[in-house]
Formats: C-alpha cells, sequence, structure tokens
C-alpha cells in the first residue's frame, strides 16, 4: 500500500516541478543561471544508481580508468604487468572492441532491479575518458556501441526500459574530454587557446543526447583539464535550461570547468565519493561505488572490495542527513549483466527502503544532521517538520538506552520504531533536559521487518 | 584458540586415519571392496567445496552441460536461439578453447578463501561429460589445459596450493563418459561390447591422476551409460585399495557402473542434491551448488538463483544431523576467479563454523536427527556421546520458549547456546516427562556471535 | 648502364620540373588553377603503382567496397550470405579492425618491388571510402591504422621506404567522402548545405596528410556525391598550390567535385580504367587493376582474374602512345604483403621495361597513336622528334612482314628492333608511298631480350 | 579429341590394372610384399598433385613445419620473435584451431583445376606431424576439422570431387607420427618397446581412412622415428593388400619404418624431392615443391620462391625419362583456396600436357634418359617401342641445329615436333654415325603451341 502511494506522490510531485519551473530565460553566465531554482524532484528523489557500463567493462584488470592507468603518463606497472602477459605486444585499446558483445544484455532486467533498489532515477555513463559512446553518437564513427562490438544502441534501450517505470527518472553521464582524442590533445597542446574539440565533438554530441534521449540529469565529468570558457559550458547550460526539451526538469552536477566544483550547478558533486558529514546548505550529491576500488565492473574484484549492506546503509543515511543525495553505482559486465554481488546490494536496500523509505524520500535535513551524543545517530526531518528521522546505524550491544542528545521533547512526543509491530516506543527525558533516552528492552531485533540501520520516528520534537 | 587446537586435531585424526587403514589387499569385486572402512578422516571432516570448472564456464549460457543442451539429442530451445545469434553458424564447441585464459587465476587465493569457509576438502572437477582435461593429460591431446586455453595446469597448480594448508584435502571429480567423443561413442553403438574407451582413455587417464595428484578423493561421475563391467570399475578400485599412492586415505563415491548407485563406495551420493531427511546408515554425501540451478558458473545466473545464507546452512546441518557430508558447490568463470556472490556464501559459512564448528567436525549422527515436535532443529552428537547439538533453523518470532520434542533431560542437564556469552541458557522438562522447553527470553540476538542457525549444546542428556 | 643514366636524368628533370613552377599565385577558383602548368616529372615518369590497402584486405570476398556491398543501400546477395554463413548475425565492418594485423609489412621489401617493375610512382590508398585511416590521422580516433589493428603508421613507414629510392616518387590516394560516416550522412540529408564533414573531416585531413606526409600526388576520389563547392574543392587547391610544402611539384587529378571529371586537375582520370584509344590532349591517367575484377586484394579471386603480362603491358603502351600515365594497381593483403601473382606482373613487367624504357619514359605521343594498317601497332615519340617508338602487341603469325601504315619514310630512315642483337632491321617503302614494310624473317623471337610486346626504333622518319 | 581419347584410355587402363591384379594373399613380411605387382594405373599416370593442408596453413610464417620449429627441440629464432612479435606469451598452437575456416573452399573448383593441369592422382595431406586430422577422425577427438575450425570433411568432400572426375584418382599422405602426442612421447621415451600409439592411434585411424574414403595411394610418412615392427607396418600392409576396399588398385610408398627408404613398397620415394638423374629400376616418385622453401602455403613467400614453369617442366621432364613418377605439391590458405600463382603454374603444366601428354602419360623410359651429347635432352619411349620422344629444356639461342647423341637413326627415322603443323622437322645423320642432327632454322617458336620444353617425336629409332 505503501508503495502505491508513493508513486501516486511521485508522479505528482514530478509534475509540480514542472510547473513549478516558470518561463524564465537565462543568460550565459554563472550569475545567471545560478539563480534557477532547482526541480523539486531530484531533492525529493534521494538515490539513484550510477552505471558505470563502458568498453572498459572488457578488460579484466583495473577499472573504467584501464587504458590510461595502462598507456597514459605514469603506466600502473601491475596493468602493464597483465597486458605483456595475457595479450600480444602490439594489442591496441580499441582492438577489445569486438569483445564487447552485452550478449546477455535485458534493460528491463536492470530496471526491474532498480525499481526494486528503491532508487528514483538512473545515471547511465554515456560516454566515459575513454570516448567510446554507448549509443550511435553522430560525431563518434566506429567508436560506438552500434559500430563495434554490441551493434545495439545501449543507451536509447535502458532509456526505453528506463521510462516504462513510473518510478524513475533518466539521467546521463557524459565527460568533456576524452584522455588520447588527437583533436583534444590538439586543443591541449595549443593550452587550449583552440576549441576544437569543443565546437567538433563535445558541444554537437551533448545537443544529440538530450535531443535525442531527454536525459533529465546530465552529469558531467572531466571538467577539470580545461576552464569552463573553453568548454563553452555557459551557452552550454542556457541552452539546456532555456531551449531543450528537458529544460524545465533538467538537473545538472557541477562539473563544468577547472575550479567550478562546489560552486554552480543544480547539484554539487566535489569530489568523488564527497560526504562531508555536514550540512551543505546548496543541493549536493555523494556518488559513490558500491565496489570500493572501482566504478566499472572489475572481474579480479574480491568480496573484501565490495561494501556490505550496512556499510552501504550508512553511506545513504549520512549522505541524506546532510542534504546530499545519494548516487549508488553499480558496474554492468561486459555481457550486459549486473553481477549477483551487486544485485544483492541493491536488494537489500530495496529491502530496507520498503520500511524506512518514508525517513528518506522527500525529506529535509533536520536542525541537527548527527546527533550530539550518539555518533552512530543520523536524523532527516519530514517536510512538515512534523516528524524527526532518527537513523541508529549500530545497535547497542551493552545497553538497553539509546541516547539522543539533539531532540528536545515535549509532552506529545511519541517515538515509534519504522517496521516494527508496537505502537510505540517508551522513553524519557534525558537528564539535563535536553535529549531523550528511548527504551529499547521490549524490542526484539528479530521480530523488526529490517536487520539494518533502524529509524526512530519522533513526533512533535524540536532540536 | 578454537582454531589453532582445530588444526592440531585435525591433522591428528588424519594421521590417525592413516593407521587404521590395514595393509589387507581387496579383490576387484564388490564384496570384498565392501569390507573396506572408511578412512576416518572424511568422516570428521563433514564439509567440503565442490568446484565445477572447465571450458564450459566459457560460454555465457547453460552450465556444464551446455554443449549437451546445445548440440545433444534434444537440443534446448534457449540456447541454440543464444549460440544462433551470438556465433557464426560453422562454430564448434571446441572453438570456444583459445577464450579460456585464467588470467586471474590464483590457487593461493582459492585455498586461502576455502581454508575461511570452514571446508576440510576440495574435490575440483578434472575432466566433465565435455572431456575437455584440466590438466595436462596423456591421452587428450590438445584437449586439455595445457595444450588449448590457459597453458597451465590449473588441476596440478591448485593441487599444491590446497596441500599447501594443513586443513585442507584435495580430492577429484572425473566424469568415465564423455558425450561427443567417438571412440566412447563407437562403444556405445557397440552396445558396451567393446573397451575401446575404458581401455585406452578411461582407465589410463584414472592411474594418470592417481599417480600424479594423490587425491584423498575419487569422485567418479558419468557411470550410468553402462554397467561397472564395461568401465573395468572394480579393477580400477582393486588398484586404488592395494597399490595406488593413496591406497590408505582415499576415498571414492558410487558412481561406478549403471544402477550401483547408493549400494557400493566409501560414501553415497546416490543423486544430484541427495539429501533424504532421515538417517543412512552407510557414509553418504549431499552434493549441492550455491547456485541453485547449476554446477558451472552461469554469467547469465541472478541473485535469485543462489542460496541465501540461511538455505545453505539448513542444507549443511540437515545432512549432516543425517549422516552425510556437505559438498558445496562453486562455479569459478573463466578468467579463474571465483565470483563475489560465491565468495560471500563460504565466508558467510566460515563465520558460522568458527562459532558452531563444534557441533560439527568428528561428529555423528545422534539418535534423533530431526526433532519430534520442532520441524526446524536437527541433531548431532559429540563421538563421546557427552553432548548434543540441536540446531535451531529458524528463531521462534512469537515466542520466548523453544520446545524441543526428543531431548530426555536429567538433572545435571546443561543447556548453552554456542556464539553466546552467557553460561547457559535457562531450561525447563517439558509437559509429560519428555522434552524440554529451553527460555530464550533473555537472549538478544544481535548480542551473539552468529546470526543464522543457532546451535544449542546439551549436556547430560539422552535420547 | 641504362639503369644509373636513367636515375641521374630522372633526378635532374625532377630538378628542371621544381625550377620550371614560378612563384605565381592561384585564386581558388578553376579558372585561375587551370593555368598552373603541370609539373614535368609526372608526364615524365608515365607509369605508377597504384595501391589499394585498407581494413578492406581483410574480409576474403568482395573488395574494397565490400562495406558498402554488404550494408549499403542494395547488398550484393552474395555477400550478404557468405558473412550471414560465417559470421555471428551482430557482426560489424569495425569488428573486422584487430584481424587487420600487417603482421609480414615489409615497406622496403615493396619499395624493392616497384622499383623494379620499372615505375616511377607509387600512390598508396590514405583512406578509401570505408574511412579507415592508414595513418594516425588527428581526426579519426580509433578508426586508423594506429589505433585499431596494425599500431603502425603505415603510411609513414611507405613514404619513408619510398623515398629513400631515388627513382620513385610518392603519392596518396584520399577519399573525399565516407559511406557510412554520419557526419557525412547529415550533410547529404541536409542536401549538402552543410559542410560540417568537410570542415571537421575532409579538409583538415587533407591537410594533416600533406604537411606530414608531403605526397607529390594528391589523387582525390569519391567526389561524386556533392559539388565542388561542398568539398571547397578550389580552396584547397590554392592552399596546396600556393602554400603546401608541395606546392612545386604536386600533381592532383580531377575528382574534385561531381560533374568535373575530365575538366580540371593536373591530370584527368575520367572514369576507372579510362583508355580512350585516341589522343587526349590535356595530362590524363589511366588507372586500372592487375585483378580485373577489383582493386583491393580478394582472397578469393582466381588466376583467370588476374591480367596476363601480355593484357597489363597492352593497357600501358596503348596509355602513353595516347598520352595518359599508366597506375597500375595491385593490392597486398591484410598480412602487408604483395601476393606473388602481383610480384610477377610486376617484375614482368619491369624486365620489359629494362628493354623498352626508352620509348615510355620522357617520351610524347607521336602524331599518330595508333597504326592506321595495323590495329596492334602503337605509337610514340622522343621529345626531340628524331625516334619515332612502334609497339607491335602481337608478333605476325603468317607473315615475315610487318606494315606500318603511318610513318612517312627517307632515305635516311633506319628501323632497328629493341632487346635485338642486330645493328637493324631491313624494311622497304610500303606500296602507294606512305608507310614501310619491315622485313622479320629473320628475326629469331627466342634471341630476343624481351618476350612481349616489341618495340621497333624508327629513325628519321615524318608522321 | 586427344582429351576425350585420352579418357577412355585411361579409364580402360585402370580398368585392365584392376583386373591384371589376381587374387594373392600376401603375408606379413616384405620378402612376400614385395611380390606385389605395381598396380598399372600409377606408372602410367606420371603426374599427381600434392596437396599440404592443414592447421598449419594458418600461421603465416615458416610452413607445415611452424609447431616444431616453433617449440621443438631446435626452436628457429625468426619463428620464435614473430610469435613473440604478435602472439600473447601463453599462445598454443592448438589455440590457432578455430581462424581455420575454409571458408572459400570448394573442393569442385579445386578438382578442375586439378584435371586441368594434366595430373592424374591427387595425395592430400589427411594428417601432417601435428596430428590435426582433416577429416572427422574418431581417433581425434576435438583435434580434427569437424570439432575444430572449418567444421568440415574437409578430406571427404574432396575425395567426392576428385571422384567425379574421370581422369583423377584420389590418395591420401599420413604421418605415422605426431611430434608433440604425449602417448607417442611415451612410446619414445620407452624407446618404442611400448606401442601404445600405434596401437590406439596410427594403426585405427589408417584403417578409418582407407575403409571410408578408400584411397588409391596411401602415402606414409614420418616414418624415420622407429622401425617398421614398431610400426606394425608390414601387417598393415598385408590387411591392405589382403582384405581392404582398394586392395587391388592401392598403391603405397616407402616409408613405413626407419631404414627403409628405397627398399620396400610399390614405389620409393627415397628422399623429399628425390630426382637422381639416372634411371631406378623399381617404380619411383619425385614429390617435389612449388614453392622451393615449403610444402604448405607460406603468405611470407615471394614470388623467388616459386618454381617458374620452365624449372616446374624441367623437374617433371627429368623424373619421367628417368622412371619416376611427379608429385608436384601446391599448398592451399586457409580460407580453402589454391593461391594464383599455384594456380598459374598448374594451368601452364596443364597447356604444356595438351600438347606434349603423348610423351608423358603410359610412356616408359627409353633406353637413354638423358642425351649423351645435349645435356639439356631427356627421352621417353611408347609401350610398343615405336617413338622415342626427345624432351629440349633450352631452344638453341646460337645454332639452327640440335645435336642428339644417343638415337641411332634409319632410312625410315621420321622426326617430328609436338605442337608444330609441320609434317616432320628435317634431320640427317650426325658425323660419326651415331646421333641425329635436327635442323630448326625453318621453326618459328612463336607458332608453336606450347612455349616451353619442345617434344621431339622421334619414329624408327633406335638407341
Amino acid at each position: 500500500m505503501y508503495y502505491c502511494m508513493a508513486k501516486l506522490i511521485f508522479v505528482a510531485l514530478l509534475f509540480c516541478s514542472f510547473l513549478s519551473v516558470s518561463e524564465q530565460q537565462y543568460t550565459p553566465d554563472w550569475t545567471s543561471l545560478d539563480t534557477r531554482p532547482l526541480p523539486r524532484w531530484y531533492d525529493e528523489s534521494k538515490i539513484g544508481i550510477f552505471l558505470h557500463w563502458g568498453l572498459y567493462s572488457v578488460p579484466a584488470i583495473s577499472s573504467e580508468w584501464m587504458w590510461w592507468n595502462w598507456q597514459g603518463t605514469n603506466p600502473v606497472e601491475s596493468i602493464v604487468a597483465y597486458m605483456e602477459k595475457n595479450y600480444p605486444p602490439d594489442w591496441t585499446y580499441a582492438n577489445f572492441g569486438p569483445q564487447f558483445r552485452a550478449d546477455l544484455y535485458d534493460p528491463n532486467e536492470w530496471a526491474d532491479l532498480f525499481a526494486a533498489s528503491g532508487a528514483k532515477y538512473v545515471v547511465l555513463t554515456s560516454k566515459h575518458h575513454e570516448g567510446y559512446a554507448m549509443w550511435p553518437s553522430t560525431f563518434n564513427f566506429n567508436w560506438n556501441s552500434m559500430h563495434v562490438g554490441p551493434k545495439r544502441d545501449l543507451l536509447g534501450d535502458l532509456a526505453a526500459a528506463i521510462r516504462n517505470r513510473t518510478n524513475l527518472v533518466f539521467g546521463l553521464y557524459y565527460s568533456l574530454f576524452e584522455w588520447f582524442n588527437p583533436v583534444y590533445l590538439q586543443d591541449k597542446s595549443n593550452n587550449f587557446t583552440t576549441q576544437y574539440f569543443p565546437e567538433t565533438k563535445t558541444l554537437p554530441e551533448l545537443r544529440e543526447l538530450v535531443e535525442t534521449y531527454k536525459p533529465e540529469i546530465v552529469w558531467s565529468d572531466g571538467e577539470w583539464e580545461a576552464r569552463d570558457t573553453y568548454w563553452n559550458a555557459t551557452q552550454f547550460l542556457a541552452w539546456l535550461y532555456n531551449e531543450s526539451p528537458v529544460k524545465d526538469t533538467v538537473v545538472v552536477n557541477d562539473r563544468w570547468g577547472s575550479e567550478l566544483l562546489c560552486k554552480h550547478g543544480d547539484f554539487y558533486t566535489c569530489l568523488d565519493r564527497f560526504n562531508p558529514g555536514y550540512l551543505i546548505e546548496h543541493k549536493w550529491e555523494n556518488a559513490f561505488t558500491i565496489d570500493k576500488r572501482a566504478w566499472a565492473y572489475r572481474p579480479i574484484a574480491n568480496i573484501e572490495d565490495y561494501m556490505t549492506i550496512e556499510e552501504l546503509l550508512k553511506e545513504v543515511v549520512t549522505t541524506i542527513s546532510t542534504g546530499g543525495n545519494a548516487l549508488v553505482n553499480v558496474g554492468p559486465n561486459m555481457h550486459g549483466k549486473i553481477p549477483p554481488i551487486f544485485q544483492e546490494r541493491l536488494r537489500q536496500m530495496g529491502s530496507w527502503l520498503q520500511v524506512n523509505g518514508e525517513a528518506i524520500y522527500a525529506t529535509k535535513p533536520w536542525e541537527y544532521q548527527n546527533d550530539t551524543i550518539n555518533p552512530n545517530v543520523w536524523y532527516t526531518s519530514s517536510q512538515d517538520n512534523r516528524f524527526v528521522y532518527a537513523f541508529l546505524l549500530i545497535w547497542p550491544k551493552d545497553s538497553n538506552e539509546i541516547i539522543l542528545g539533539a531532540p528536545l521533547s515535549s509532552s506529545r512526543t511519541i517515538v515509534t520504531l519504522l517496521g516494527s509491530n508496537a505502537d510505540s516506543v517508551p522513553w524519557r527525558v534525558a537528564s539535563g533536559d535536553r535529549g531523550i533516552v528511548i527504551d529499547v528492552s521490549a524490542i526484539k531485533l528479530h521480530l523488526l521487518q529490517s536487520e539494518w540501520t533502524w529509524t526512530f520516528k519522533l513526533e512533535n520534537i524540536s532540536g
């Protein structure tokens, strides 16, 4: 029942966020662009899935940075050694192309998994620094998934499957630069005084992507290499906000020029795996990986490399408490399958969100993010301030009481535990009048509907 | 500390089991062969790892039966369709050979994982029905891992790594027949009146395997095709028991001729995934798969296809309670990696055995196997009858008491819970004098050292 | 000795042709461009080698048009059937890339062969309609011989080897359009009102080629698709003639826009295999193939598909007699070898030119091209008009006399046969006073230095 | 017309040779086997085609000995270097398997070519020292053309095509040993005191070949490794002569045991490219290669490596003059095509035999083989002694007379030149009464029907 309601609310909110964006025109400068309000759907979604999938999913070693780590400025010895052991000396990265078959790729299966994970949006790498396009790009002849390897519009097929699920929004990652593209390297060796690459590649490709696939997120990357003026970023964004088919709903990140991280864009990403631990006023996003050492699928990874569900939920909860969205990354393999270990984590997250979703979706940070006494407790608040949600990361081993330092209780205060059958949980005012002490002695953990990161819902409380 | 002791005991037991096997000579008939006592190490080990790894680990679809399902008597439509979609019409199974690279194969990593899983022995498919040999077989020219694909003695390297861990025993699976070997098919079309295949292939290869790698287990398969007289099985076993380098320690299963299942051999396997639910007097083994639908690695598998740890432990506990050993199967991939989902299950099993191992290793079935009242409770007993172990598969959601129908208590009866800090658990005699009622109201599940399949240790009890 | 002299003369002529080209500046229109005198070296060279080598040298069937014949507008049934029989359904043309290894490529071996063939220049396909670049093009990321396949600057290595032989000039073929390049197809679907492709691809690539490899020939192709204004052809040529590093020596053909064939350019090509049989006043070239059915190497070709040496020499002689140069095409294979059958023809031509070269190199058409009576006789003249050369294609089977209708003899007329030991050949005035009758009764064919297409050298003769 | 007659005669002779072989039974010893008369068809055929085709046709370098040259006892440096440059370090020879596609293989095209070449029989390598079988051998699981690579009975399809041409006989080459077959190496390391390999491999395979494909020639090889007793050669031959389906017509060579060359068998081969220059009384065969440096196709070969037609005809003529048959070897490539340079040589030989065949087929050596005066002249004789044929390898450059020392003329002696229109050629008795002097002053070479190796037919002459 909750789920059904959630869907309706979600659709309604998406619709409202469309309306709320006026017909204002933006000029191609940050002052103007920064005035654009954030489309509401994005903040309310809280959790997205990040997909790193590309030709880099073929080599068994390293990650999406395989090409660079192999043949870039400072090659990684182990990767060079692996290639020498397993490939002919004249092997090239592009030679991996025909091995990328995506023979088990079923975008509907993916979309069902993402829906079950409780995520509200999906961001696919349309093209990473290697330059290989996951759609039949007009500007990437014979270096895209239609011309080499799968012979399929991998991106378009996923977009369609995602759009077919009412609860999911489709977005795209796009790398502005390409490590080894000679046109780019020419600009670079010209100290970025020429703009051959953005003019003939980046901007036409970005427009093609937006016009063809109408992504609600444009997740830029690789911006660090040059200033936004080189990339013509503000012109692109002005077009995106003023004229593009997604002008009212699209959100973009902050990666549009060197030294711009955490400064502009609909949401900040700052650093990879950014999770500051304190409230950031501007909307931000924590993109992090379940495989702690890579974004792309790595056949070489072991179970120790993967987050446990507890680690994953901690990352989600701390992010959302401090104003961020969590963008949870998984790496499909060259067959086009999302390996079972990722499926398990996503489904575990989904089962947790079934129980605890009301403390996540469409909430806002509370006055306190992390409890003042208990470091394992993080907070969110309902939009109407009626409820405060306290996430408990670790159940106490040595006590029947959980002491929260931040909440100021009243006589009308009620504490419940999400996923519990009990109507409420007993509590009392902490000594010194600030904070509350929750009595968990009667709670049987094995009877709860969820087994990690418990959520106490505090009604009629202030900070 | 337990682990250290366990190792010493294990080694000691292995040594004793060597001594206990006398210098008796066996004649090549079942009457004589059946008199051989089971080497003790095998029964005491209880848990092994089964590995299905071969050229069948290359195709992304189906299982170790891929070749047969594709081109055998009754092709599976989905596999035929997959091959038509992804390969040229004249593709042959042997053409997969060069794609089998085992480029990430690290047998020491495997051995560490198996040791951490708590298993005591490992059984690798030396050659499955496809006929591809995982060692440089003298009798399989250009159809083995040294001549095609990895260019490596995959089997020998694993044998060495396993032997290097004191706690692990090395064994081999071997398929007597080969689906498409023309020499075999000739015998078959001769109604098995000729024995070209066993004479020139099966028996020479088996001897080579035993003499070269000295496996403590010879796990035969494919026997159903013909009678033991065709395979010359009793001659081989007489040699194995009388003369081979492993004559004192080796154990074999029951698959040595059609209609012989569950009749002869050191241990019975009866059927794949055999788990009868009641006590079998003769030693037996339950070989089962974590991927519920296949023995070999299947890139196409989803998380639903894998056993949860609860399902896995249920299989282990019910097997051992009824006199069996559990042979837990995992499928390495073509890179030579054991995929993370398998690693996770094996490590979960290992953490469980760290706590509950005393109720498993070197135990024996108790008078009762499954409790008479509580269907979720299964029993083992210590060899000296001092302790009975009751495994509880599901913790009761609606009660603070666990009622056991089988145990007959005394005044000296003590109940403890493995992995608990508490000295003992309160109990009382059940109504009607038979059975006991354990009071679990004071137990905090989250404080226990293990979170699945709890073991109550009952001291001074009778059945 | 002749050869040594020939080299010196050749170098001298090349030098002179440099001087003869003034420092005139051309404007980007045909009126101005057409005023440029033809660099002399080109006319004097007479014979060149054409090389069709590219990714199309990989598929075993069809020709350099394989991709188009397979997947273009009107697929060729036999090729579609071949691909269906031998490749997976989702195979792409670019997937052939890694199979192109050029593992036996030795450009010095090639250059030695071309020198031995008597040809004076070499024209390599830098990029054909497939778009694959045979050099590390800045504008063809991952679709060139450095990024996919050979990992080598195939073109640059040949240029260096050719330049290392004093007698050979290096030139390049370049296709203006690319069948399947989406940027080109965009312009095309815009009815060529946009010029994305020439601006970002064709022109930058042509400049890079000229500046890097300094070809003395730019042999354009694929021009038929659009007008010269779309290709910006006259701008390119003005740059090539005014500013490029080869401005004084370069020659170009006539393929610079639809409907321009046989109208502009340093030499006309008109049609493939153009050989009109009559004198063309403007310099022209006959590009023809030894494999009569294809330009690229075809593994499927049989011996009947290859020209005999007699056919080849007939093509050469008739071309040069009528003012053309002969561009003899051979197709290297994917290993980078020129197959033996081509080597044989080229070496046969070389042995013929050793004997008959003086009637070819640096000659000019005579007043008559084809004899008026004997259709098997063709003429050239020395530049100083002192000698007329009569090529006899077929030695008469039924007569001891060869009647030539065109020459007007005088008392000082001397007839010799190239490659003969005899000082002269007897002759008499033909009946009717015009023409001469050569008496060949005393000539022993097996004693001549060459066995095909005999050259009579006529001194003091007029037309 | 000649051809039509030739066919009829050929068939008749074949039939007669069947009848002429009696029903005698041979015992398995050389004394008995050596009594078997040579089936007439073989001696009368004179010319055969040898085909070296196998997996060794895939690697671009070396020859049919590639595997041995790469990984045998004394690796060839250039081949090792080539493999290191072009393949991964763990590449195996068997990994070449899937690259062998035979995608252009048309056995009817081959058979037409062989018929056109004038050869009367064809010998295909059924299996060379590498061990790869070109038919679906029962005893070579997954190392034959049906299981790896072409997925086709290459041998059987050729046998059918050859049999479909009345003028051609089908034969097989077979290597008794295999360089790297571990079963063989076991026997070898046992100093050939064991016979596992002949018992389980060589003999069963030979019988399968004979029974399935009924070859009229069994061309054994690799015999040098061990004595005939190891190979059980005489037993096999007794079966072949007494019981096999080809018992009346089959011929075998002399390679059946070390130290047996030139001693036993229907025809001797003695050495590769054996051509002694003098008469050998026992029937023999000169197997030689058009590519002078290899039997298998070598992509690396240049035109200099191939025999000219003059060299080829010299080899044929000198062989037949001295009692041998000529077995002309060509190497098909991995596509299953016979490269054009081989086609050219075979068709040239065919055109020569059209003119000169009567001096070859069904002839016998004359009293003299090589002329006593003119070293460029070789002789054959018609069976009825009516004609002597004198082959002239080089036409004299400096004389109008050809002096033959061997023939003793009479008044009825007539000299004609095959392929000439003239009824006869003038001659006179040489000085000293022995020998004749042929006056060739009136012969126009370019009017003859053939241009190499001229045949003078001498009627009514003695030696």
